[in-house]
């Protein structure tokens, strides 16, 4: 094996933590020695060990003179755990073969001058593309502190959410439908509208085996939440935020008392002030969306400039229908030049369906 | 090589024939002796030599004792050309490997059986998937004498075909733009309905080098298209059939002058009848259109079944926009249940945009 090979088993190991880390990144750490691989580790779960610490611990052999390959550069800093470089150092690791860079300003390349300074030989970026997808959401939340937002459909090949009925069960086929809910376990929150509370009366929940919940958002300008919708109902197990532009504190203690949280925003536009709710649920310690919304909620989101990602299911199947919903609704952008423009498609069969993953492009992407 | 690959070739020269030979299928054929291919040849135009034949002249050695591979079963009966099973038999041809069948149920297996009575070694089936595909168009028009219909649209990952404003150019970027030019290379006629007339006064052509343009076929049920749109001032080098339900012949005989035919047909829910429009077309010879039609159009060729696939080119954008257009409007299906439902897509990348293309499952497609 090479060292690209060692990578990719690291990055492998580093995605086992996905959902549990936030908002930490997924880390992943292997030790080689004589080509063989001795040690094993992942950032397993908040506040835990770091990855590197984990593959040493794992060990069937004494690494001394071994390589570690590691996704993130080494951690410098005291945190919830000791330095990483100092047990590296510790350890008589060799080499230390990296993927991406610490994105903390502050720390970036510390922790590999502190190897350097020891001895250690470096290998930085290897397989970084990767790796950096594989942190997005962190990455974006340590520089922003405002939730990676990924805006989630499923529609048929002729761009349709629902008949024009409303019927949209289902659009996809069962194994789309259970790969939202490993994508429901993977980010931090789900967010949608009231519209679909009112209409689907949704529980929002991960429905897969040894799967988290997400904290249930629900934006809804007028507190027009029925007590009895399931979000309310289940608010005490799962945590459910309603983001309301209502000031009426005494509305709001009748949903706190169901054991929702209620968060007052600015309105803008008839709608809750997206961008405000986002520095909110930031310093909430919300690290990521995913928007499963409606399309007055999705094209409010695209207007306020909050999402970075599209995960667009597709059925191959046509709906038609001059008055069916389309995943992205409002007034709409006015030409082809003005459209949010996306990128890195990455393209994924799921049974019959796909799954369409684009990131939007920050660059040519202003709120309109 | 093996049978396989040996086979791959011969599709590849099939291939070739793309747009030239309709209402023929297309055919490709190598002759191999002794592990080296010694001869190559393609059905390269209507009318023309049968693939058999083209690969036995380009021999380079004597074919006698060789082994022919031939994506579809020689024919037996005596058409524009002599049988090539004579042909065949009289190069003393050892083995013929075969991919499709005839699908012409008079003369089936008849080829295959005469070769096998004159002691001519038979594999058939080889590549037959790749081989049927390849020759769909042909397969349904000898079946149905009613053109193979193709509903091709550009839109955005929001399901858009236009902006709210009806600005739509362009959707999709240069590489699938050429690929559509492609395409109406392949097919024998182009449709789309007078919206699409009054609104762009495309010209319908096919702008690559050395390609064919389609017959241009417009719905036009009250014949309303300008006498000075490109479609019928160019109707005198490029065919322009006019669709509609407007009886009056001397309407008729202006755009007749202008070198436009004109084909009365029935009305059907306040557009053409396109069933019967199709039927009229086959018997005028066209095997396939490729529909290039609004949301409207598009709609009433699901409705009334004359669809046999989609080709939906996706473009890495979103327009948003409750008024934007989508590819299928009209009235819709009710319910996810009673959707056109799609199978065996292929996805296709062209840039950054990507192609779906997929067919119509027959089976579940009812008339609604």
């Amino acid at each position: 094996m090479n060292d690209l090979e060692y990578m990719r088993l690291a990055l492998e190991l580093a995605e086992r933590g996905a959902g549990w880390t936030a908002p930490n990144p997924m880390v992943g750490a292997v030790i080689v020695k004589d080509g063989r691989v001795i040690g094993q580790g992942w950032h397993e779960t908040y506040g835990g060990f770091h990855a590197e610490r984990n593959a040493l611990r794992s060990c069937t052999e004494p690494p001394q003179g071994g390589t570690m390959y590691v996704t993130l550069e080494p951690c410098c800093h005291h945190g919830k755990q000791p330095p990483c470089v100092d047990a590296v150092l510790e350890a008589g690791i060799r080499r230390v073969v990296t993927g991406s860079d610490d994105p903390n300003p502050l720390v970036a390349g510390k922790g590999i001058r502190t190897l350097r300074e020891h001895g250690v030989c470096i290998t930085e970026h290897v397989l970084r593309e990767e790796c950096d997808r594989l942190n997005q959401v962190f990455f974006h939340y340590i520089q922003t502190r405002e939730p990676f937002v990924v805006m989630k459909y499923a529609m048929t090949l002729d761009g349709k959410i629902a008949a024009y009925t409303g019927a949209s069960k289902w659009i996809t086929g069962e194994e789309a439908r259970r790969h939202v809910m490993t994508q429901r376990h993977r980010y931090s929150g789900i967010m949608a509208g009231v519209g679909t509370v009112l209409a689907d009366d949704p529980l929002l929940t991960c429905r897969i085996e040894g799967g988290k919940n997400p904290i249930r958002i629900i934006c809804d300008s007028r507190l027009r939440t029925p007590l009895t919708a399931q979000v309310v109902k289940t608010a005490k197990e799962t945590p459910t935020i309603l983001a309301t532009c209502n000031a009426d504190k005494e509305r709001h203690a009748v949903y706190q008392q169901a054991g929702c949280t209620v968060l007052a925003v600015p309105e803008k536009s008839g709608c809750v002030d997206l961008k405000e709710l986002m520095k909110e649920l930031g310093r909430y310690g919300i690290d990521s969306i995913l928007l499963e919304g409606g399309g007055t909620l999705n094209w409010a989101a695209l207007e306020s400039g909050i999402v970075q990602k599209i995960q667009a299911y597709i059925a191959p199947k046509l709906f038609g229908g001059r008055e069916a919903k389309t995943p992205v609704e409002g007034r709409g952008f006015h030409s082809p030049d003005a459209a949010v423009f996306l990128k890195d498609s990455v393209i994924t069969r799921l049974g019959e369906d796909f799954l369409v993953e684009s990131e939007v492009r920050q660059d040519v992407y202003r709120a309109h």
